[in-house]
């Protein structure tokens, strides 16, 4: 719905808003206009905290977590345990991963899953990258904590498949992970579990 | 809930994300990365977007409504009736009457209600200054198109008496908005249907 009485510069960042997920045109209208009420407390800083993002934050060249340094912190953290590394499907995921801190190792973004329906190739996903840190000297297992949904799981089985000529132990997280559910969805005492008791 | 692995550049993208309306912790989180994975394509538009804004929109300096000129694009319109004034709470219901396509004056954005719950009193209100419009030659009509809720209403009554020593008419919306709705909840056929038989 044309909205003919703002001037294009606000269409345009109702627009931008309502690509947002969580956001529809409603909601990204009344986004608009809070930003527009308050521009001193709430506009001008989220403009400014975008432009920061875009410039500084960069997806790490190991293991492509989002940071603004690369390597990012946890793959150059000292007191992190570089033998075992976790595969996630999103940053996301990395972050729910994170705030159970329960997993000291580090993590391999793998930017997605595997999806007949929506044409996701090996090719598509950072897999070769996850297959030649596995390879390299000092890495004992790999963790794949993809999502519990069909799509995770076939993922999983063919990263296993890629690993299997490798002498790293492939483990997964544990049932615990409600089948269908999604990683950034769960509370951190049932990641912690399902990492315990990992097979 | 503290991310730790994200650096401070995010953590503050997704505490200003999650002050939007309609957004929380978690969907300002999914939002902060569905820019961060598209950097090009959203978030330096999104940047670009409300930095254009921060700099160019301001409030009309008339009728309060958000506009790159001043005064705005429906009060500077000469194809507007000046003699009929549209009092809004906010410039979402004037975008919203704007959609519907009916009403052909020009607008007075109030700023809220009146509510003695949050403390907001007749001079926290744009309401002066529509005495002050209403008493300017040539003005005929003021139509009260506050929310049809409580506060919405008693801050019709208080504008009404404020008008009362003026040879202006006062009108209202008709009974066609919900009682209890918000008029940037409504429908367009509804905001017309009201509009045509305000009394």
């Amino acid at each position: 719905m044309i909205n003919r009485s703002a001037g294009p510069e606000i269409l345009r960042l109702i627009d931008l808003l309502s690509k947002l997920p969580g956001l529809g045109p409603r909601s990204a209208r009344r986004a608009a206009l809070h930003l527009l009420k308050k521009p001193d407390q709430v506009l001008t800083p989220l403009a400014a905290a975008l432009a920061d993002a875009a410039n500084k934050v960069q997806a790490c060249s190991t293991c492509a977590n989002f940071d603004t340094v690369n390597p990012c912190s946890v793959c150059s953290a000292s007191g992190r345990d570089h033998a075992v590394i976790c595969a996630v499907e999103e940053v996301g995921d990395l972050w729910a991963m994170e705030r159970s801190g329960v997993f000291k190792g580090t993590y391999h973004v793998v930017g997605g899953a595997l999806s007949a329906l929506d044409g996701v190739g090996p090719d598509d996903l950072n897999i070769a990258k996850l297959v030649e840190r596995a390879a390299s000297p000092g890495v004992t297992e790999i963790i794949l904590a993809l999502n519990a949904t069909v799509d995770g799981q076939t993922t999983a089985h063919y990263i296993t498949d890629r690993l299997a000529h490798l002498p790293v132990k492939v483990t997964r997280l544990a049932h615990g992970v409600p089948v269908g559910g999604e990683l950034d969805h769960l509370d951190d005492g049932t990641i912690a579990a399902a990492l315990a008791s990992r097979r």
